[in-house]
C-alpha cells in the first residue's frame, strides 16, 4: 500500500453501546481531535455508533465520503459483538489473517497480569492482510491501520479504554501520523495565569488571527489559559525555531507578565518545580478552599520532597486551634479578612516548620455572602520568614461555588511562583 | 401540531467547531443519552460537525431518515455563526418570526446580570413559526422544539454550554417528553459502595436481563455503584410502587447490605445528611489522600454545620505535630500502619473537638511501594468516643493513584456510615 499521501481530513467513529446509553462520556473523540488538530489534520465530524456492524459499515462509507482519514475507538475487543475490524476489513476488501506477533503478546499479557486467556482472545490476534499492527502494552487489544492501495483513505482502529487508546496515540499513532508527513510539527506549550481568556485573546487577537505557520491555538479552565504554539517546518531544529519566535514575540506583550512556565504541564506541577529548585518546603492553611489546595499538590507523585501538610480550618474553633488564629482577629475582622489570611499562613508555615505557608480563606457561595463581602470575596495569603502577603479577590458572585474554590487554589499557586525567596 | 405520536428513537446533534477541535469533551451527549434511556427512547447515533450550515443540514436529514426526535446542542448563540435554529427551520420548511416572550425574557436576562444587551441578541428572539418555545433562565437563548404535522418528527434544539442545557432539559423538555406519552415513568437511584460494580452486576444479572419493566441500569465510577430503576405505569404512584417492589428484592439479595441510600447523590453527600440528622460533628485527618476526603466534602455548600476541619499530614513531622501520632509508632509500625491511622483518626478527633475523626494513611503509588506494603495498601481509620476502627484496604497495585484515593476517600465516607453513634 502507499502510505505517503498527505492526510489533511478526518472523521472521528467511535463505537460503543455504552456511549449511546450515556454511561460513558466520549472523552476519546475530543482528544484525538485536539491531537489531530496540532498536526494540522482538520476534523470535520464526530460519529458515535453503536456495536452494530450495520450502522458502523454505513458510518464508515459516509466517513470516507470526505475524510482522508478516519480513526475509530472501540469494538476491538474478543467478544462476538466486537466488530469495528471486521467491518473495516470489508469495506477496504480485505480478508482477515492470524498475525502471530500479537497472538505472542496476548499471550505474555495474560502471563504478566496473572489472568487466563480464553479462546475468545485469539480473535484479537485476526489482522486484515497487510495491516500495520501496532503493539497494546496496556491492554488486549492491537491497534492497526490499513490503507487503500492509493494512500487516499486511511483506517487506524484503537481500543474504546481512554486508558489505553492514549498512550498507545502517543507512542505509536503520533509517529505513524508524522512519519507520513514530508514536513514536521513541533507544539509548545505557553501557561498563562491571572489573565482571563478573552483578555488574552483580545490582546493577542492580531497576531493569532494572522499566525498560519506558526499556530497559536488558546485552551482555557478555570483562571488557567494554555496557547498552543505549533510550527510546521522542514527540520525539527526550524519549526521549534519558529516556536521560539512565536513564544518570544508573545511574551513581550502584556500577557508576557502572566506567563508562569512553558510546557510545565499544571499550574501545581509547576509549583512543586519551583520549590524542588529551590529546596523549598510548603505547607498549606485553607478555609474556603477546603483542602483544594492541598489535594491538587497531592495529585502528583513524588511531591512529599516539598510539600510538608496543612490544615483545613472551616470551623473559627480549628484556626484557633490548629493554625493559632487569634480570637481578637475573628472578632475583630471576621473569618474572611486580610487578618485572617495572613495569620492562617503564618500559623501553618511556623506550626509545620516550611519555608512558605500559603492560606485562602472567603465565601464560596452560593450562600454566606454580605453586601461588604459578598460571594466571591476571598483573601489569599502567602508567609515567609520575610513576613506575609495577603491578594484579596473579588471574583464574580455569579460563578460556581466549584470555580470560585478552584481559583482560589490557583491564586495561591501564583503567589507562590511569583514569591522571590 | 400533532404532538401526540409516541417518540421511540432519538439522534443527538451537537453543533460546534471547539468540538471538532477537541477544545471542551462532548459531555451534553451523554447526558442526554442517559435521560432519553431511562424515557425508553432508544439512542442509535451521536454526531459532531461543526458551525457550518451545509454540514448541518445533512447531518438532520440523515438523522431523520430513522429518528422520531433530534436533539441539537449549541449553534443558538446571538453571532452570524450560530445557525441551528435557521437550518432546522429550513428544513422544516417554516419561516422564523420575532418571539415578543422571548425578547422581553432576554432584556430581563441582561437587566438582571448588569450587562449590555446588543443587536445581536435580538436575533435569539427570532423563532420558526409554531415552535413551543420554552424559557432559558441561565442564559439568553431560550430552547425550543419544532415537530411536523403528522409529528413523527420532532427536533429539540438546546444551548451548548451544560450549565444551560442540563438544568432547562430538566426543567422543561423532560416534562414536555413526558406530556407527549401515554403512560408515566419513574426513576430512583439506589446507591451501593464496597462492591465492585461486576460483582453487583454478577449477583443481580438474572434479575436485571429479566427485568423489563422496571429496568434497572448499572452506572459506575470509582468504588461507587448507582442501580437507576425505571419503571412505567398508567399513574405516577403505580410506575412508583413497581420500582420500590423491584429495590426492595435487590436489597433482599447480598447486594442490600452495600446500599448506602436511595437517591441521595454522592457518598459526601449522603454523609453530610448522616453527620446532620444525628447532629454530630466531622474532622478528618489526611495523608496519602492528602485534602481529597476534605475536598469533596466542602465541595457541598453549607457543609459547615457538621465539618469542622481536617490536617494534611503528608511529612511525618507534620503528623506528630499537628495531629500528636507518637514518634515511637511512626518508628516501629511507619507511616503506614493501623497504629498510625488510628492515633491520626484519634489525634484529629481531640484537637478539634469533634465528635468522629477519620483518617487515611497509604500508599498511593506509582512509587513507594514495597513487599509488605505495596502500592494500593491504605489504612483507613475512625475515632469516637468509643474508641477507634481501622480498616485496611488492598487495592491493586495495577490501578491509578487518583483511583486509590478516590476509594480511600470512599471508605472514609463508608465507615462514617456504617457508625454506629
Amino acid at each position: 500500500m502507499n502510505e505517503a499521501r498527505p492526510i489533511r481530513t478526518a472523521e472521528i467513529l467511535c463505537v460503543g453501546t455504552e456511549l449511546l446509553l450515556g454511561d460513558i462520556v466520549n472523552t476519546n473523540a475530543a482528544y484525538l481531535s485536539a491531537r489531530l488538530a496540532e498536526l494540522g489534520i482538520h476534523v470535520y465530524r464526530h460519529t458515535v455508533v453503536g456495536d452494530n456492524p450495520e450502522r458502523l459499515s454505513r458510518a464508515l462509507k459516509a466517513a470516507f465520503e470526505e475524510a482522508d482519514l478516519v480513526i475509530t475507538s472501540g469494538g476491538l475487543g474478543p467478544t462476538y459483538d466486537d466488530l469495528t475490524k471486521e467491518t473495516v476489513a470489508a469495506y477496504f476488501g480485505l480478508p482477515l489473517e492470524l498475525h502471530e506477533a500479537s497472538l505472542d503478546a496476548i499471550r505474555s499479557y495474560f502471563t504478566r497480569t496473572g489472568r487466563v486467556m480464553t479462546k475468545n482472545n485469539e480473535k484479537q490476534a485476526m489482522m486484515p492482510r497487510g495491516a500495520h499492527v501496532f503493539p497494546n502494552h496496556y491492554g488486549t487489544a492491537p491497534s492497526l491501520a490499513i490503507a487503500n492501495e492509493e494512500g487516499t483513505k486511511t483506517a487506524i482502529m484503537l481500543p474504546g479504554p481512554p486508558g489505553e487508546l492514549c498512550p498507545i496515540f502517543e507512542e505509536e499513532i503520533l509517529p505513524y501520523l508524522k512519519s507520513r508527513r514530508t514536513s514536521v510539527l513541533v507544539s509548545k506549550n505557553i501557561h498563562i495565569f491571572g489573565m482571563g481568556e478573552s483578555a488574552v485573546e483580545e490582546r493577542l487577537k492580531e497576531l493569532m488571527t494572522k499566525a498560519t505557520n506558526p499556530t497559536v491555538a488558546p485552551y482555557c479552565k478555570e483562571g488557567e489559559v494554555r496557547l498552543r504554539v505549533t510550527a510546521e517546518g522542514d527540520s525539527e531544529a526550524e519549526a521549534s525555531a519558529m516556536c521560539d519566535d512565536m513564544i518570544a514575540q508573545i511574551c513581550r506583550t502584556e500577557v508576557g507578565q502572566y506567563v508562569y512556565g512553558m510546557d510545565v504541564g499544571t499550574l501545581e506541577q509547576a509549583v512543586i518545580l519551583f520549590l524542588r529548585s529551590r529546596g523549598l518546603t510548603l505547607a498549606c492553611a485553607e478555609s474556603c478552599t477546603g483542602g483544594l489546595i492541598a489535594k491538587r499538590i497531592t495529585d502528583i507523585a513524588g511531591c512529599s520532597d516539598v510539600f510538608l501538610g496543612g490544615c483545613v480550618t472551616y470551623a473559627n474553633e480549628a484556626k484557633i486551634r490548629l493554625l493559632g488564629v487569634r480570637e481578637e482577629t475573628l472578632a475583630r475582622h471576621g473569618a474572611v479578612s486580610e487578618q485572617t489570611a495572613r495569620e492562617m499562613a503564618r500559623g501553618v508555615r511556623e506550626r509545620l516548620g516550611a519555608d512558605i505557608g500559603v492560606s485562602a480563606t472567603g465565601i464560596a457561595g452560593p450562600g454566606g455572602g454580605s453586601k461588604e463581602k459578598p460571594v466571591g470575596t476571598v483573601y489569599v495569603g502567602i508567609s515567609t520568614k520575610d513576613g506575609e502577603q495577603v491578594r484579596r479577590l473579588s471574583l464574580s458572585s455569579m460563578r460556581s461555588r466549584d470555580y470560585i474554590r478552584i481559583v482560589s487554589a490557583g491564586n495561591a499557586y501564583d503567589m507562590i511562583l511569583h514569591c522571590d525567596k
